[in-house]
C-alpha cells in the first residue's frame, strides 16, 4: 500500500469538500437539507462513483456507495459516518470517516482485492443535529427508527420542521420508510472518526482502537431555599441553596476520578436565583453530566449525588429535585474486530491504544443493532467542532489502513 | 406616658405618609426627586411644624425640624433616618426612624420637658440610593461629603443625573455645600430602624440596642480554565472552573460560621461560561459579602479565601483574580448611650438585647464623625424592602419611648 498516495488522495478529497460550506473564511457550517448540504451530496456522489462504487442517494438524503462482493446475498459491511457539520465546524468531523470509506474501497479496486461480501459505504445526513435539535436521523432512518411524528415535532431556529425541510431540498418525506435497511443484512458497522479529545494528540499515539462509547447520565437539580438579607440573617437562620448545591457539585468531580475507570463528570451549567450580591439565593439549577464505560459507576455515581443532597439540603432546610435529560447506556464495541486491527497495528508498526469514546456518533446508534467498531485518528491539542479542529491527513490514512486490513478479515 | 397614645400616634403617622407612593396596591415606592418624594416632603413639613418643630427643607431635600432647648449654643442631639424607599418596599424602612422623632418631640412638649441642647430631627433624603445606585445622599450632604462630581457622575436608568433630578425637582444643586452642618455641633446622633432581619422576631424581643454595624467586604471573584468536551476530555486533562471555584465558595459559609463572632458569608452571584451541559466550563464569576463586626474576621476569611483559591487552582491548572467590590469598617456604637437605653429597657420592663446591624443606614455614615446609636424594631419574619414589610406599631412605641428616656438622659 503507497501510504504517501493514500493519504493525498484522503487530502484532496476532504479538501474538495471544504467549499460546500456556508461560513467561508471560518470554519465549515454545512447543515442538513441546505444548499451547502445539497452541493456535498452531488460531490460526494461524483467521487464515490470516480472511485468505483455503485452510488445512489437514499430516502433520508444519506448517499450510499456500493462495491459489489462475490456473494451480494451475504450480510455486507457496512462503513460510514456523517457529511453534515456543525455551525463553524471543522473540516475532520464526519467527513473523514466517509473519506476513508471511499478511499479503501478505491484501494480494494486497485489491488485487485476479491471481497465475498458488499462494502457499503454511506455519508450519513445529519447526524450533529445541529439544525433541528435532534441527531443521528440519518443512521437511525437507515435503520428505520424516525418516525412521521418526528419529522413534525422537530423544527428548526425559524419554525421549519424537518418534513418541511426535507421537501424543499427534494425529499419526498413520505418515502422516509423506504430508506430503512433489514439489520440483518448487515454483517457488522465499521466507524473512522477524529477523536475531539485530547488522549491521541497528548500521548502521541497514532490510532485510536474504540472499544466502548460511553454511557451518560445527565441531570438537571434544583436545589430550592429563601431568599434573605446577605447582612441581617444570621448563618444559622439562612436557606442558602449556594451552599447546600455547591458542597455538592463541588465534590462530584473526585467522586468521578475515584471510580479509577475512565469516568468523567461535569457540572457546565449554573443558574443561581434571585442572583443578587446582598441577597442569600434562593435557588441554585446546575448541570450534572457524568460519562462512563462502566454501567456502574453511572449508576453509584447518580446514587452518590442524591445521598448527599439529601445530606447538605436536610443540614439547612433547603429541598432538591433531580430531573433526568439524558440516559444512555454504554456500548462495548467488537473485540474480534478489535483484535484484528489491533493485530493490524502491530504489522504496519503503529502506535495504538483502546480507548472509549466520550462522545455518541452514528456508531452509538448502529451499535445498538449490529456488531461494530470504531477507530479514532489524533485530534491537534484535543479541539473540535471549531474551526482549528486538525487532524494530520497522514494519521487518518495509517487508520484507513487499520480498516482496509479490518475488512479483509471478516470475508 | 400614654403607650397607647404613643402607638396611635405613630400608626396615624406612618399611615398618612403611605399615599406618597408610585406603586399603589404593591408596597411602597418613593424615589429621591419625584413626585411622590416631593409630596412625602410637604407633608412631613407640615407634620412636623404641627408637631411643634421649627421646620425647613435643606439644599440636599432633607426635612429637618428643630425643637429648641434652653441652650442652643450647646451641640444638639440630633435624630433621624430617610423618607425614600426602594421599588416595591415597605411602609416601615427609614420612615418609622421619622415618625418616632417627631412624636419624641411632641411628647416633650405635651409633657413640658425642658430641654437643655435644642432636638433636631431630620427626615433624610436618599439613603437607599435605589434610583442612581448610590446611597447615603441626604446624611453625607448634610455632614459636606457630597461634591458636585458626585452629582453629574451618577444617573438614573433613564440617564438623569442627580443634578437634572434635583434641578427639575426644585432644588438648587448650586447650593448644596448649604446643606452643611458643622459635627461640631452635633453633640450624637441616634437612629430608630426596623431591623430588616430575622433575629428580634425568632427570639420574641421587643427592643434592639445596636451596638455594631457590620464591616463589609465584598468581592467579586472569576477562576479562569479552559472549555473542554465534557465527554472526551479525561478527568486529568481538565481545566473545569466550576470545580476549582466551588471548593472554594462551597466552604465559605462554613469558615464564616467557625469564627464564633456572628460573622455571614454569603456567594449571592455565580455566572458560569459557556454555560453549556456538556462543555467544561471555561470560566465561573462568583461573588463573595463578608460581614462581621470584627475586622479581624473580615481579614481572616478574605485571607482564607484567597489561599484556599490557590490551592483549588493551582491543582487544576485554573487561575484566579479578585475584585474588590465594597469595603466598610465596622462601626461600634456609643456605649454610654446603649447604657442609658439599657437601663430604660429594664425601667419600662421590655426586653431587649444588644446585637449588630448586618446592614447600613444613614447612622452608618454619621457614625463615622459623630457619637452614635441605633434601634431596632422586629421585622415580622425578618421580611423588609417588600410589600410584607411588617413591625407592630406598639414595637416602634417601645423603642420610641426607649429613645425619649435617652435623650432626657443626655441633657
Amino acid at each position: 500500500m503507497d501510504m504517501q498516495e493514500l493519504t493525498a488522495n484522503i487530502r484532496k478529497a476532504l479538501e474538495a469538500l471544504h467549499p460546500f460550506n456556508a461560513t467561508p473564511g471560518n470554519g465549515t457550517t454545512r447543515l442538513p437539507f441546505t444548499r451547502e448540504a445539497r452541493g456535498a451530496v452531488e460531490h460526494l456522489k461524483a467521487y464515490m462513483a470516480e472511485a468505483g462504487l455503485a452510488v445512489r442517494e437514499d430516502e433520508a438524503g444519506n448517499v450510499i456507495g456500493v462495491l459489489e462482493g462475490e456473494d451480494s446475498s451475504l450480510p455486507a459491511l457496512v462503513m460510514g459516518s456523517h457529511y453534515d457539520t456543525v455551525i463553524n465546524g471543522g473540516n475532520f468531523d464526519g467527513q473523514a470517516g466517509i473519506v476513508a470509506g471511499v478511499e479503501i474501497a478505491r484501494l480494494f479496486r486497485a489491488n485487485r482485492v476479491s471481497l465475498k461480501r458488499n462494502f457499503v459505504v454511506i455519508a450519513f445526513c445529519d447526524e450533529e443535529g445541529m439544525r433541528f435539535s435532534t441527531g443521528y436521523f440519518g443512521s437511525r432512518s437507515w435503520m428505520g427508527e424516525v418516525d412521521e411524528a418526528y419529522l413534525h415535532t422537530f423544527k428548526d431556529k425559524d419554525g421549519i420542521s424537518v418534513f418541511e425541510a426535507m421537501k424543499s431540498y427534494g425529499l419526498d418525506p413520505a418515502a422516509l420508510p423506504n430508506a430503512r435497511w433489514d439489520m440483518n443484512d448487515v454483517r457488522a458497522f465499521i466507524e473512522l472518526h477524529i477523536e475531539q479529545g485530547p488522549v491521541l494528540d497528548a500521548e502521541n499515539i497514532e490510532v485510536g482502537l474504540v472499544d466502548c462509547i460511553v454511557g451518560i447520565r445527565r441531570y438537571m437539580v434544583t436545589v430550592s431555599g429563601r431568599p434573605d438579607h446577605a447582612g441581617t440573617t444570621p448563618m444559622d437562620m439562612r436557606m442558602d441553596a449556594v451552599e447546600a448545591a455547591s458542597k455538592v457539585f463541588s465534590k462530584i468531580p473526585d467522586w468521578a476520578r475515584a471510580r479509577g475507570d475512565g469516568s468523567v463528570a461535569t457540572t457546565g451549567f449554573l443558574k443561581v436565583t434571585p442572583g443578587g450580591i446582598n441577597i442569600v439565593p434562593e435557588e441554585v439549577q446546575f448541570s450534572i453530566d457524568i460519562r462512563s464505560r462502566n454501567r456502574e459507576s453511572l449508576l453509584e455515581l447518580t446514587d452518590r449525588i442524591k445521598k448527599e443532597l439529601d445530606i447538605t439540603t436536610k443540614a439547612n432546610g433547603t429541598s432538591w429535585k433531580m430531573e433526568e435529560k439524558l440516559t444512555v447506556e454504554p456500548l462495548h464495541l467488537s473485540p474480534a474486530m478489535l483484535d484484528i486491527m489491533e493485530e493490524s497495528c502491530t504489522t504496519r508498526g503503529y502506535s495504538y491504544r483502546r480507548m472509549v469514546s466520550g462522545a455518541g456518533h452514528d456508531a452509538l446508534a448502529i451499535g445498538q443493532h449490529v456488531e461494530t467498531v470504531m477507530v479514532f485518528t489524533p485530534s491537534k491539542n484535543g479541539r473540535s467542532h471549531c474551526p482549528v479542529e486538525w487532524t494530520e491527513y497522514s494519521d487518518v490514512a495509517k487508520a484507513t489502513s487499520v480498516i482496509y486490513d479490518l475488512v479483509i478479515g471478516m470475508q
